[in-house]
């Protein structure tokens, strides 16, 4: 089956020997691109949020990776100074952004990959190719890379044709902040859920937060749900409860950074409050989120780090000043909702429910890219 | 005793035969007054938030039909037509912000003293002023509304010094949108709460929510905390639950636009999250309102008109464009606080508890300013 030509550009890809990015900090104003060419202007590109969203932070850090490898082959490393260069970039990467997990999912894979290649192996050591030259250090991270981008787009697929059935017909659907097509390679989490349900004829209906401080929500969801022809409309924060108080929200369905062993889910900040709501009014609140962000590592939302950013994203926006110069102020990025609030966690390969402890393990599991590695 | 200067002038006074308002608009970048000579510039002034906040709206009202009476006799009207223009003023004025019952309690205030006045009589009846010339229908309405404005600082004071002792030593306190000096006359409601415990040694900690859309906190509250020193920390509206979950909340304190007969609060949108968040949390909820916000009339929340805005306060900011141009938007002004999330609601009259219906109607009743009007 072809798909039809997507309206919303890979977020991110590898092109032309860099690393080229939707810059979502000109979004919605202009759709522009950024090639990284260096580990270092990805790590800012990152940090000044050109490129966010777990998904997308997961390709990042494994095509940042992949980066460093080609630019210690062009400047004539061997095979283990590059797996060496490898492993520096995967470090620079992953301590960008500290609680979406799929950063240092991402490039830790292609580190593997690098370091085995390295080691004059992986599967290359059944042919000709087993001298472990850097070159083919290089190539090999390069296509761990590309392969990751590949199976974001397909598990986000995979994840929304599971999630849409969630959605009843004609929903009013709440959404925070952005895990649509501009958070992955593409296609979404929460909002490919909303998307195979409008693809479906479901015909869903969009609040979208507008997710302040960093306004991701009226930027960026407000902006692929437009191109996608899908009913939006936009509110502040601030409104949540009314609307759930008024009975026109069906369904909550948020992304997530980290989902944690027992089910405990860190996302943008604002989702723990939605979370509190939607129980208190009796709507479903869902999570999306491919296996890649399921952490069975860290066993609960305490073990999570929460990511402090800027008091400057609170005090400001777009160069308006909002508040007194010198005020002091709080910027937590990210909060923890409690499993018990989490209705049912959405992955590529089906639905989880609580008990989430085992329903999580039993698909991360399950899942062919969380399998160890070959390893000659 | 008499008061040291207060930090923040007045929100609203009669000047040069004009009401004279701080420009809320301009906040905090620059302390402008605007002067409204006619009734029209006031209905503009309040339509375009320039002046804000429920027990403001009253002064404003009341100030705004003394502001018609004497334009009516500079331009030679009668005693009938001076109470005439009064009738006229006052509804437009109501008009211009449904959910706030301060502005229309204000404004029939002072409508009902010009109108007696102009039926020869109030207490003047008794002297030889009887006579209902215009002249003294227009002095009658301004003495009337400097008399509402006067007692409003006078009220806050006494509503602060009762709410500052449900505020614990050292408390952190979260507030949203504002309640200050700024949405009153002076002094404050939920401000003045925590203005009197801060005058009282307690040494509060504020959490300002910078209240999306109009960014009331970010621009007014955090401005007048500045001004009076006392310790502020804003933060987006999405970091309520997250401050309550981390136990940096002790108490939450807002004020009100209407409330109900039966303890149901309209507040600014974003309260009723607040308080569902504080319930969840153990934390107390206290509304912070003079009696001439409670309004016996509106039997529940159900009955109180909530404003909606226009979509562009949610689609930009200061200027900055935010969502993509066209996106749909809601926004809704207010929202409503059920009683039973309500822990207390504190007037200048005391502190009321549930069950909300007696307990309001008896301060209410013993209100000196809610008394009916003497008639000659």
């Amino acid at each position: 089956v072809t798909q039809p030509p997507d309206p919303i550009p890979r977020t991110v890809e590898w092109a032309d020997g860099a690393v080229r990015l939707i810059d979502q900090r000109l979004l919605p104003g202009e759709l522009c691109f950024v090639d990284c060419r260096t580990v270092d202007e990805l790590c800012q590109a990152i940090s000044s949020l050109a490129i966010r969203g777990a998904p997308a932070l997961g390709a990042a850090g494994g095509y940042g990776v992949a980066l460093a490898c080609s630019g210690a082959v062009a400047g004539g490393a061997s095979a283990p100074a590059v797996a060496q260069a490898a492993a520096g970039a995967a470090a620079r990467l992953i301590a960008t952004r500290p609680t979406a997990v799929n950063l240092a999912w991402g490039a830790r894979r292609v580190l593997a990959v690098a370091e085995i290649a390295a080691r004059g192996g992986l599967d290359l050591s059944a042919g000709g190719d087993a001298s472990g030259d850097a070159e083919a250090v290089a190539r090999a991270a390069l296509d761990e890379a590309e392969e990751l981008a590949a199976q974001d787009v397909a598990d986000n697929r995979a994840l929304g044709h599971h999630g849409a059935a969630l959605v009843p017909e004609g929903a009013q659907v709440l959404t925070h902040c952005n895990a649509g097509a501009l958070a992955c390679v593409g296609y979404g989490t929460a909002l490919g859920v909303i998307r195979a349900a409008a693809e479906a004829g479901k015909r869903p209906r969009v609040w979208v937060d507008e997710t302040r401080p960093v306004l991701q929500g009226a930027r960026l969801t407000a902006w692929e749900l437009d191109r996608l022809g899908i009913d939006a409309t936009l509110v502040a924060d601030v409104m949540a409860g009314s609307l759930m108080a008024s009975g026109d929200v069906d369904v909550v369905v948020v992304g997530a950074d980290r989902v944690a062993a027992n089910g405990d889910v860190a996302n943008k900040i604002g989702t723990y409050s939605l979370a509190v709501l939607a129980a208190h009014h009796g709507v479903p609140f869902y999570v999306a989120a491919p296996t890649s962000t399921i952490d069975l590592a860290t066993p609960d939302g305490a073990a999570i780090p929460v990511e402090e950013r800027s008091p400057d994203e609170v005090r400001r926006v777009g160069g308006a000043r909002l508040a007194p110069d010198g005020v002091a102020a709080l910027n937590r990025a990210f909060d923890v909702t409690p499993a018990a609030l989490v209705t049912a966690i959405v992955t590529e390969l089906g639905v989880a429910h609580p008990p989430y402890d085992k329903s999580l393990r039993r698909l991360v599991e399950a899942a062919p890219h969380r399998r160890p590695l070959r390893t000659p």
